[in-house]
């Protein structure tokens, strides 16, 4: 309950700090029986991985994936997997100077106040690296999802004011381009903006919209564990994030109900389906059928080069400047992260979802 | 599991549906020694009670709760408190139309489509009489808190386009207008745009914002149980709720690293304070010391008197015309329970933040 | 987490005092489709009813169950089964000789160190009401067993030194005498004793045997939730429980490997059966496809009419003397409710075991 | 769900079978501050290592932990512990001749029914080595409960037939002889049936009791969650447990009320204390200040030398030997096993406790 625990048919549990000897996650109820290796995990976590870009920390990690428990003969065995991924480039030495200081923005005050010591080398559980044991455990979802029919995509929508435009949206380029924006056009001026951030020493956020097709309606529980509200704490429990919409959002709250009801019409095949998707795929926190259609809002990286006043744990006020390696926008390497969150989600109330009915 | 059930230390269940015998909340975890009696839950249920302006539904219901069992002697005995609230004016007859019919905007077929049957009489648990238990609930919750000085506020920031003046706040307004706008001004021209609108038989939205005064430094746990992450859930669990932020929210994301970051400095006790709020109160999913805010977006109500198009269980293109009683908004009856379910999410992360050190 | 949750596909959470305004369950993750109606519960609540006989208490309470929510044209809908038993007979009065004083073999000074207040009017939660609700929700979980050919059978194995003959084992016989034993001269000896006792105003324990038929092979997790091992909390949670005993016990303790080795066979269609069942029905935590047969040892009943030396809550030495209605012994009454235990346990991770592999 | 966690406000995860990478285990939950060092577990993983004697397996493995995440500076942070031993010592090939085969007495046949698939090599998850992961995270909460003065403390009672002698009980004698029995007499005796029951090729079982000491009275939550059902779970969800007793036990079944009370009475300092515990420290659930008292009886080992019939995965009836290296009778080395789960529970639920009444 100390809060590394996620899901309860398909629970993961994560561990690990950015300084330690490495990070990890158990992943306990995993069916037996589907394949899984090293290399499909792999996959995911090179998308969250530092060193891609300009635009991304340079510091180097191999964040090779080991699978220690749980599959035999290429199959999952029903049993938990366990999943390590060693911390190799530390570089403990470029935090020494932050030691005992609050940076702005940062949990590290928050910390000392809760725990009353802090692992100050580089953020410890509140660093990015945290989220690895999300995307490795995320990756075992998506393949299971993917059995089911169910796919989850993620993108960056927006980085600062630069949106991608709907008209021309293409899902292809987001592989393209180191934003992992699905509009070629906004990610050249986002990243023409983010290098003369970086300039200037400063930083930026954007939005993550993720889009979950396949899922059948009935997915998700009425009253406390309705699938927006299990989506929205997944998405919030990602660092920087400050803010979740379901379809429409905060813009539905500036509607009409004339407007913002999505009529019910038939399929040529007789079959139900909606002529508009204002609710984002789910009615009274149960899928309707329709697309899933989540965003998240993710804060400017705290960590900024320029020179900060703040105060230290002797309450002194001291000036701080971070050094070391960051990301000048976290929002490219977070698309995965939210794949991963989404993921989880809808793969333990999908499996719930089986009990509604006698069978 | 089937949602249900909120929280670990303080724990609660609801049961009941619109046209039931009644609802009602079962409390296991409160601490004995609380002084507790009905009149203490009756006045957070008055706040959400339909019948109290022409902007809520005419639907009169006492809803008198009744403590059944966890009090002795005017105190909690650590035992569960079990509330309940009989169902007293149900006219179900005003629901026969909609019988077989799949109201757009509701979960109706959602219902259908995951149990397979549906008490067609009213919403069932997607009716907005699910939330009493969580008042019930959160009024002991927010009794607790006052114990420990936390204080849980929420208010109408804003009607469609009508939002609150921030000069003009005045929390005492808030009680005086039957729409919960602590803005006067802002309450009459949202109070005459609702009067346009229920004659076009047309409906709408708007955010609820809610601040946490007292919480110390150091609740809510990091990784997956943070406390905005919590909160998100918590109130994105409410029906008719599209979108959560915590303090800047999405504006956050079009800022700048330098401008987001709340810097750090002391009091004039030599306390750390933060010179802004920016992050509504909350770093790496920890409380900060300052106080939490947050919104809640809720869509137009979905029920409205035009007539709309739709198809039923039958798969057949149908029109439909809810009539019944309706509020052509439902923020200022929700401004309780978004109090309830921050409270209820506050005191639990509140109760368990107690073991993080050694003691 | 304080105790009144059972459960987590098919979740339970009790409420109510022996000398409250009633004692219920709500069921939370019950499928919809289940016919359903009072009377379905009701005889299994009036298997447990005192005023049976001359060895239960002459207590007389209807103890009629009341379906609150849930339920619509006769089946379940999927939503939370709110049931309510009111409390009728209650005279307070019984107890206040008892208030401050600690019952030898009682809670009472437990709850007093616990909580710092007690409702002394009859054991609170530690009264054996408590296990009304155990048993409503039971009667639940047997209806949909039997859906799935799973049936469970408890009755009286031994009063005091009095057992059972397993040669003269007759299930029809346990119904037949109000010690539900299932072996007519035992029940008759045991009784002849019983009458004894209670002359002496002494009390007596005993143990129940269950078994449960029709598990398939596969049901019960590895490790911490083996099923034998929730079944153990399941029914050491019953008050007056002192040990709990799977297949052969601690008689297996005392055995040999090739002795206690049941031995895989064949049945006659091919089928892999068991020749005997030292192991009751469970290997490794799992289902084998065998019956499944427990044992709960239950301790004397504590409330004895005879005169006791004790403490009260001043720290004084005080004689008490125990009046009131109790029974002399408690096993043939919590017969029904190591049925329910055992029923809401086999069911939830019947359930899970849905999930092992992939489907 | 799956079965891998416990407990909640000091939960573990434990993963690993005996013939993968490793085992281990992840603590989420120990509060920060505490010292901890790899030699604080190492000392309680060495009580259960094989190899100690002719009684264990010959199996040589080192069984050295390792902490990966969690502790900084030599204490712990509040984060994660993260704990792992490397599988060393396989010899895979020992097994080959059992990979179709349903050993008797073994999971091997319900694990194939469960999931499908199995790791043949050496019983997976219902292997002795899943026992680490709790003894590595027992020892952190051994050293936390010294703490609050709480001690946990087993041996091993009896083997087979061979019980100590209350008379001459010397804890000390325990880590004199290798089968853990705190009376060396005893000892010798069980030692010399335990040498004629190995040439036999047979297997024997035994009882662990054990003490807990120091457990102030209010520990434990009424109803499901009563302190001694959360034992019996613990221990019995060890492999080859099949019986729990709570104090008396089953012996308790067979008393009468007035033997079986325990009368309280007043210390020399005015403090409350009870004159006799046959009630082993709990009443009504919850902890009376007594000493906590429990025993589990262990089956005979099932791997045993001498040739058994059964059959195989294809519905074959075959004969088996089981070679490779067991131990003639589990008890010494579950000696540390039950402390460990007695020690993870009692901690959870005295944390818990805390919140029963306000402060």
């Amino acid at each position: 309950m100390a809060g590394s625990t996620w899901g309860t048919i398909f629970r993961i549990m994560t561990w690990g700090e950015s300084h330690g000897r490495g990070v990890g996650v158990t992943v306990d109820g995993c069916p037996a029986g589907l394949e899984l290796c090293e290399d499909d995990i792999q996959s995911y976590l090179d998308r969250r991985k530092p060193g891609q870009s300009k635009f991304t920390t340079a510091r180097q990690e191999g964040d090779r994936v080991e699978i220690l428990s749980g599959v035999f003969d290429g199959r999952t065995t029903g049993t938990p997997l366990a999943l390590m991924i060693r911390n190799q480039d530390q570089r403990s030495g470029d935090y020494s100077n932050i030691m005992d200081v609050y940076r702005p923005g940062h949990a590290d005050y928050c910390f000392d106040e809760k725990y009353g010591v802090r692992d100050y080398r580089g953020g410890g559980r509140a660093s990015g690296r945290e989220t690895i044991g999300r995307v490795a455990a995320g990756a075992v979802a998506v393949r299971l999802l993917a059995r089911y029919g169910i796919r989850v995509t993620a993108y960056t929508k927006s980085i600062g004011e630069y949106e991608i435009d709907p008209s021309r949206f293409d899902i292809r380029a987001r592989d393209e381009n180191r934003l992992y924006m699905p509009d070629a056009a906004a990610a050249a001026a986002a990243g023409e903006w983010l290098t003369g951030l970086m300039k200037e020493r400063d930083s930026a956020g954007g939005v993550v919209e993720c889009v979950i097709t396949g899922v059948p309606a009935g997915v998700g529980e009425p009253v406390f564990d309705k699938l927006d509200a299990c989506l929205a704490k997944a998405v919030m429990s990602i660092g920087a994030v400050k803010g979740f919409e379901i379809g429409d959002g905060f813009a539905a709250a500036r509607s009409r109900g004339s407007v913002n009801n999505d009529a019910f019409d038939l399929n040529q095949d007789g079959g139900i389906r909606k002529k508009s998707n204002h609710a984002g795929g789910i009615l009274g926190g149960i899928s309707d059928g329709s697309d899933i259609i989540l965003r998240a809002a993710f804060k400017p990286t705290p960590s900024i080069a320029m020179p900060q006043q703040t105060v230290n744990n002797k309450h002194e006020r001291v000036p701080v400047e971070i050094h070391g390696r960051h990301d000048p926008v976290v929002v490219p390497r977070a698309v995965v992260v939210v794949e991963a969150m989404a993921a989880l989600t809808v793969l333990d109330l999908y499996l719930l979802s089986r009990h509604s009915r006698l069978s």
